[in-house]
């Protein structure tokens, strides 16, 4: 067989998708839900930003029937609406989950057209289970191929990869023979956009959302007959090496079904840049050992790799720099024993002591700590000194949020958002989520709205 | 003042955008009649195509008041999706409109949007013209800042850059400040979208719908308060870089307002690939001069630039290849003195003839012509040889089609095309757009439901 005749990736990808069986995915369902829980948990939490509220205003004269739920909130969109509103809320904070390898937030783009899709057409939360897993595999590993290159180049690697996976993860809902699934696949390619410049703008949302909403409209079209090229990812004049990559199709299309993306998927804590995790940690054990004695800081230092410094150390004008300092995350570690959502709101950006103790912050280099860890050294006006090392942050792989985590955190996100959904029945609907013929108790979960068999559920 | 004080592109574009008055369009308003007119054309032949039946069946559970008209068809959708659904058949055969500096075809992404948002909202003609000519301006201007790298490297250049146009134009329909037309093209950023790849399939057409309708989208965010990164296009890590080019500002934003891209734009008489045009020209002053001899070709041989070979030097398998092909395109002109729609249709494709003189054919390099010229040279069996160079194809800016030629294509594409709309009716209305006071003549023109009042238009 000649090279060019060879399977493309995206119908390699596609069959893959059309062959998974649940028996086949069952193993990784624990992991998708906890995923599926925490999308909710950050979906609650900025389900009342102005963000939000702004698109469903932008969208809402142009929805057709209003068969999906906007998460967290009263209103109803069709099924293409609600994925890119959802999508958006679950990312807002960038406290959604985070694939490590790709810096991926892989379930906002492909959660919310899953979920939106399913209550549209009645699947069951087995069938929303299966194509969450597999649309996230097909977005990160679309991702490990162009990875680290792409999002380094400038691509909002959560969006323009998103794509992918919600266009997979639909596809495969939909019923969609393998062809069908690869041309959903390629025609993602031709809708893949976002851009890092736009980040810290309501502009990163547009292109979260799109993700979700391109990827259903994707699977959407290929029902309809479309198609696109064989080779739409990986041809010459095809996404990777128009976004500047040449891929690497080993590490796209390898042991596939037996290696999971989703279970290589985290949890954060705390709604801050990953890399700033371990400084926070390191900074709540300091707390602990100073024991009240904050005041008496004279200086802090933190240590950590060169991606830390690039990314953190930086002037905090507003609350998207203080998500992504190092120097806010430690005051407020130290100061607070704290780093949640009102850690990281306008309130706290300017608050008097958390602006002095940020300003006693140095970040320093060393270049034998690996990204991810960090070394914090405070050094008191006695001239003691203090010092804790954390090389694998709350929440990352080595030591990963307990269900019982992501529960509070979901309950917390409830609170601060001001949703008037029943946090306990979306948590009791996702762990049961294998055992539901029909979402309507899982997204029709408003407190005030539902019925005591409903909330049985 | 610092180099990152100065404003940004998209700043400097708003600006413009958002100063222009009809006094300072009105000398292009002519121009712009001209594409609007051929926009109609393509989109009419196009409007019974099975790739619109399709995405009209995709988009019909997803629309909301359906406000603006499907050209050549009685259906309606909402702005979003008369927006998507019209670029696409204005489009489809790459009959639209040429913009040959940057190889845009400039109208699709802006007309379709800037006439569904004038319809659902109720601007006038005055509105749609100075909105499209400007639309037509950024993107056309962006491109120009990115070209040629940018098509080159694999970027469907009228669809990435098409968004930008279609953000600038509704961004000033609906009346934005400079400011809110600025974030609309920094929102068009994040969605910038298109693979050459893909041309050759149907996601060729989701790239182009979507640059019209997520244009729209971006300005109907704008409007809701929807912010974009200041330097969104030129930033370290923003669009131009993102997509491989260091963007050139001087051809992106020098003499805005005197120089107007709208006045480089070119119409196509035959539905082929730009560079074929010359081709087919020469073929039928060969063909004069054979005077019926075509039986008594031994060989043809045609003779142009790198461009020319690099794109036309293939074997036809289908009509998109046939649109494409040097071959193709001088047997037809050769056999039947015609390059229509039908001569590229399946029908003619695999025709005994056709198929029979395209095998005569042979292309061969010469350097010395420039990008869009050609010579042909036919050898008969007698042993004599005819030949002839065309350096300006017609339909060029050098012999540029004429008014009553555009008239022309829209009755023979409206034919072809087998919509049901009043050919006459649209062709008046758009001569006469600058006086109409709303646009319901020009977009509701069905010949069975038009009233001989609104005929009178």
């Amino acid at each position: 067989m000649r090279q060019n005749e060879a399977p493309g990736a995206s119908a390699r990808l596609a069959s893959f998708v059309a062959a998974v069986s649940w028996a086949n995915v069952a193993a990784q369902s624990h992991e998708a839900k906890r995923s599926i829980l925490n999308f909710f948990a950050t979906a609650l939490g900025s389900a009342h930003d102005p963000a939000v509220t702004s698109a469903l205003r932008a969208l809402s004269p142009f929805g057709g029937a209003a068969t999906s739920a906007i998460i967290g909130r009263p209103e109803r969109l069709d099924a293409l609406g609600a994925a890119f509103v959802n999508a958006i809320s679950a990312n807002l904070l960038d406290f959604d989950d985070t694939h490590l390898d790709t810096i991926i937030h892989p379930a906002a783009p492909v959660a919310a057209p899953v979920l939106a899709l399913s209550e549209a057409r009645g699947y069951c939360g087995r069938d929303v289970i299966t194509a969450f897993i597999l649309g996230v595999d097909v977005e990160c590993r679309i991702g490990n191929a162009v990875s680290p290159g792409h999002y380094a180049r400038g691509w909002h690697i959560t969006s323009t990869c998103g794509v992918f996976g919600a266009a997979a993860a639909c596809a495969r809902l939909l019923g969609l023979p393998a062809d069908g699934i690869a041309n959903a696949i390629g025609l993602a390619a031709s809708q893949s956009a976002g851009i890092v410049e736009n980040l810290p703008s309501a502009a990163k949302n547009v292109s979260v959302g799109n993700a979700a909403r391109n990827g259903l409209f994707a699977a959407l079209l290929a029902e309809q007959g479309y198609a696109a090229a064989p080779r739409a990812i990986e041809g010459t004049l095809g996404w990777a090496r128009a976004m500047g990559d040449e891929p690497d199709l080993g590490r796209m299309l390898g042991d596939l079904g037996t290696s999971w993306e989703i279970a290589k998927n985290t949890y954060k804590p705390y709604p801050a840049g990953i890399v700033f995790h371990a400084v926070i940690d390191a900074c709540f054990k300091l707390r602990a050992r100073l024991d009240g004695r904050v005041d008496a800081i004279a200086a802090i230092t933190v240590h950590g790799s060169a991606l830390l410094l690039a990314r953190g150390d930086r002037v905090v004008r507003n609350e998207r720099d203080a998500r992504v300092s190092i120097h806010h995350c430690a005051a407020c570690a130290l100061l607070l024993g704290l780093a949640g959502v009102p850690e990281f709101s306008e309130v706290a950006v300017v608050r008097p002591d958390i602006v002095d103790l940020r300003q006693k912050v140095t970040a320093a280099l060393d270049a034998s700590l690996p990204d991810g860890a960090a070394r914090v050294d405070v050094q008191l006006r006695s001239g003691e000194r203090l010092e804790e090392t954390v090389m694998a942050a709350r929440g990352s792989l080595a030591d990963p949020l307990s269900d019982a985590d992501i529960e509070a955190k979901l309950r917390a996100c409830l609170r601060l958002g001001g949703a008037d959904w029943d946090g306990q029945g979306v948590i009791d609907a996702v762990w049961r989520l294998d055992t539901l013929t029909e979402l309507s108790g899982l997204m029709n979960a408003p407190r005030s709205h539902r019925s005591p068999e409903v909330i049985a559920l």
